[in-house]
């Protein structure tokens, strides 16, 4: 990579002198019959470009490069937006390298102005994660496409290898500023400091590193300067940590926003997700180039061998019938076949019936702490959470959850386990308004992928089409057509898989494939009646509730004209009311 | 390179003994306290992964790898957007290729069927272009983010150097065949062809080649076999060609399609685009981290040569006025400035007021061939276009251009020039089906980026908000609330720029800048209002046509109750007749 031609300036074929500048033509549409008729002319006679001044121009393109210009595709496109995208790559890191080692995470999030401007900020993220060994270091923080789980199948929040590194490669454009690391990889190990800065042409890092002292077992801390635009409420980075808090009922996070104000999350559960294994390639999802690839890395001298040790769920007597199917000598090596050799063996793989992958390697939130983390940031009167069985789709396994709080904290009807309606005095919701909306606006989605919540391009995700396309009505919502359903609602939804399809590499929303869209149905579907049942309810006991109060109204005056009529005395008139409200109530069902 | 860890199994981490598989938990929402509490525990005492362990998984991803699991991005997610995504990118390629050589282009497109099977295709794309030299061939179509048009600032078709080594490497994964291509790069040189294989895990071709014989001066043919799925009507290859023959009325193409019948689009223009400058960068565009790449890539050195040098319209008043803003000496070493001094220079660039970049690096179409390709491909009854001026974003130049065809030839109404009107028997419409809607549906939206068609996600793109955001019921149209039109209509929006901003590496919408969003607006309110006086000109007509029906319809009824009444003659009957015709005519403005 050293003597590579993108090291040469992002402008260097400016002033080729191979090009002829053309005058621009002041009207292009009219007709020039000067120029070449029916015939091509050779390019030589033209004074265009030819294939060798052309081939000059021909070079690589850094992928860093490729993303400067198209910062965009990663989440960096406004100031605010690139402020949240930025904490968020860091806090899926830190949250992913705490679970891999599997220690509690620990996390202080802050952002801070630099001097007092309010278009640069810093934005900090420390942990108390394992650390990341001195050389690593560089790599991980200042290189793109460089990381340890997009090879991995296995669920992580991380999936690319691009995200941190471009947080800090837009930080370096926006302010000149490098990437500021600390880290201390175990108890034992020296604490280190990293400046590191990105060659945008090569995509490699340049860095300086000391040694510090950091009163700390063992963690990482990130600082990058960028510029940003820091406002609260939607999409915000407060928004966006406690919809993590939500999702991630196991975090104790710290924040401190620019204006110095502190917020705390703390844990809900002390128990980490279940820690998830890498699975090996299921059979079924494999493509034939893939298949080629495999073979040609494959160490297993064997086509059965190659089928039991490259593979998941493939024992001895399945890849028997494989290589029965394919024609193929199960003790020949995989090496020697040719291209349709690997057909046949992939038409046989595709036609025998093989288990379907551990499931083993992905980690759902569950019910329960599904129903923790709503009740901790959503105060709601109904909670109800579907964690569906794990799926699979092209081999890889995946699971859908859904999370419904229903119900503003403002009504103020319950009944008792007396089964008595009774008016309640409701203590008011504190930091409610970000997370449900008023009984008459479209219900608040939230959505997760791998516990991450997802902010940006709501309209565009897989998520929100199978939510727009369940019947809310059935479940007692109103719902305009083609559109979220309206109430006093949040919706949850996650989805958790070793490889989850974003329709971008900003990881914004998810891609409709037809699998992932059934789930989401099945599960909203399971809720939704749940739902159904409790929406009916209340509504029943708004009724009963306004009866109640009819009969609370009329009967004093009902008694008074009884009175009256039959000349009753007082003892009589109290006896007459008790009578009749019982009566009345008993008829009503109250 | 060479030494690259991606070379390693792209599973060889799957084994790795150093992970302890944990046993999957039944119920992860059951608190086990057992589990670390508050305190963060050492990772060893943990078993889980270590700052070591996890160095160990860290590797670089090639961009190949990256391109191989996320296609969707490239275009690639359905076999059948796969086929028509392939021959884009060959024919984009070949395009400005021809252009670049200043060649009127000829082409030739295939899409034949691999043996009997209706799942693999090979497409071919023949050129009559400068042809590649022989040492890029392989680079070329085997190496994604290979090329020369990204660091141009120069409209072209392709920008990022990834398209047509996708399709390739798509064909690789589906069907494990190489990517076969001719090339002649001149009348004298020979003709090569060449089979490419990508090795993914080093983003690198693997190629062989060997001399032909080539009837052809020069050129290049690409072919690709790939999964595919073939179907004609919307979203189809036809449709792209015929698209691309609207946006491209210099071209000649000729198609055969699977089932060997032949569409050939002839040229409308013996005029090539004009030929388009490359520029430097305009110092209003620049990023401070761009600037101070700009400053280490220099080979000036004093600032303001370097100020003059490399970017465009910057003389040495412009250059004097911005280092006295930066308090800065002109004759300084640009090389010398930190990370302030380049601040301060940005600084000063930004409040110096400098001319416009030249625009002689965009080639819009104009009207009068918008015109021209819109009658060739879209029979309608009324035509219209606007270019607007080319203005800047982000120091970029760019230009909007919309046309419009309006009305179904199935209305029979016309004007003669004596201005009667007459119904007239209109030829059915060849081919029309495609481009033209019914009468009570959408229009019929096109959209272009520097001439080539966009096909997918109309709704995520800028061009559609912009025609949903037209008011067109100021301009005769039906509009439902927030949709497109109604109406028989086709309108054709093109954006031309150095560098478009599309929202993802397929190149299916553009993002939506505020400046393009304006200049969009005010393209289609220009030929908004043309059309609006057409619309209701139109309906007038339909109007007195009705009015004028009626008194064909009454006046010999009126006539022969005045024979009646007057006793006339025949002669006088005649003369009645004609001067109530007159009259009514008269009083009707017919």
């Amino acid at each position: 990579m050293s003597t590579n031609p993108g090291q040469q300036s992002l402008f260097a074929a400016a002033d080729d002198p191979t090009m002829t500048p053309s005058k621009p033509a002041k009207n292009q549409a009219a007709p020039d019959d000067s120029r070449a008729k029916s015939a091509a002319p050779s390019p030589k006679d033209e004074g265009g470009a030819t294939a060798e001044s052309m081939a000059k121009r021909q070079r690589e393109i850094s992928v860093s490069e490729f993303f400067t210009k198209n910062r965009h595709l990663l989440g960096f496109d406004s100031p605010r937006k690139a402020l949240l995208t930025a904490v968020k790559e860091a806090v899926d890191n830190s949250l992913d390298a705490c679970e891999e080692a599997r220690i509690l995470p620990d996390l202080r999030v802050a952002i801070r102005r630099v001097g007092q401007s309010d278009k640069q900020f810093t934005m900090v993220v420390e942990d108390n994660g394992p650390g990341i060994v001195k050389a690593q270091v560089p790599n991980v923080f200042g290189r793109l496409l460089y990381g340890s789980k997009f090879h991995r199948l296995r669920q992580s929040r991380g999936q690319q290898g691009i995200g941190i590194s471009a947080a800090g490669m837009y930080g370096q454009l926006t302010t000149g500023a490098p990437v500021r690391v600390r880290s201390k990889p175990g108890k034992k190990a020296a604490a280190m400091a990293f400046e590191i800065r990105i060659d945008t042409a090569r995509n490699r890092p340049e860095s300086t590193e000391r040694q510090i002292e950091w009163d700390k077992d063992h963690g990482t801390e990130v600082a990058i300067d960028l510029e940003g635009e820091y406002r609260r409420g939607q999409k915000s980075v407060e928004e966006f940590l406690k919809l993590c808090a939500v999702a991630n009922p196991h975090v104790h996070l710290v924040y401190t926003d620019p204006d110095g104000n502190v917020t705390e999350y703390q844990r809900a559960t002390q128990e980490l997700p279940k820690e998830v294994e890498e699975i090996k390639p299921h059979p079924h999802g494999v493509e034939l180039g893939i298949l080629m690839k495999m073979i040609a890395d494959s160490e297993n001298r064997t086509v059965s061998a190659f089928l039991q040790q490259d593979f998941s769920r493939v024992g001895p007597s399945v890849a028997k019938e494989i290589c029965a199917g394919a024609g193929i000598n199960p003790d020949s090596n995989p090496r020697r076949l040719d291209t349709q050799g690997v057909q046949k063996l992939k038409a046989a793989i595709d036609a025998t019936k093989i288990m379907a992958p551990p499931l083993s390697c992905i980690a759902p939130i569950g019910e329960e702490l599904i129903l923790t983390g709503l009740r901790k940031e959503v105060e709601a009167d109904f909670y109800v959470a579907t964690s569906r069985k794990p799926v699979v789709y092209r081999g890889r396994p995946f699971a859908v959850e859904v999370g419904i709080a229903y119900g503003k904290p403002g009504d103020t009807l319950q009944m008792t386990d007396a089964g008595k309606i009774v008016e309640v005095a409701k203590k008011k919701p504190e930091n409610q308004e970000a997370l449900m909306g008023a009984a008459d606006e479209p219900v608040r989605l939230i959505r997760f992928a791998n516990r991450v919540p997802l902010v940006f391009q709501q309209s565009a995700c897989a998520i929100t089409k199978a939510v727009i396309d369940t019947n809310w009505k059935n479940y007692g919502m109103q719902q305009p057509r083609g559109a979220l359903p309206i109430g006093p609602m949040v919706v949850f939804v996650h989805i958790a898989s070793v490889w989850v399809p974003f329709t971008s590499e900003s990881k914004e929303a998810i891609a409709s494939y037809d699998e992932i869209r059934d789930e989401l149905r099945l599960a909203l579907m399971e809720c939704g009646r749940k739902l159904g049942s409790y929406v009916r309810k209340g509504k029943k006991l708004a009724n009963e509730f306004k009866k109640r109060n009819y009969i609370e109204t009329y009967i004093p005056h009902l008694v008074v004209a009884l009175q009256d009529i039959l000349k009753l005395d007082e003892k009589d008139v109290q006896k007459a009311r008790d009578n009749l409200t019982t009566v009345l109530e008993k008829s009503r069902k109250l």
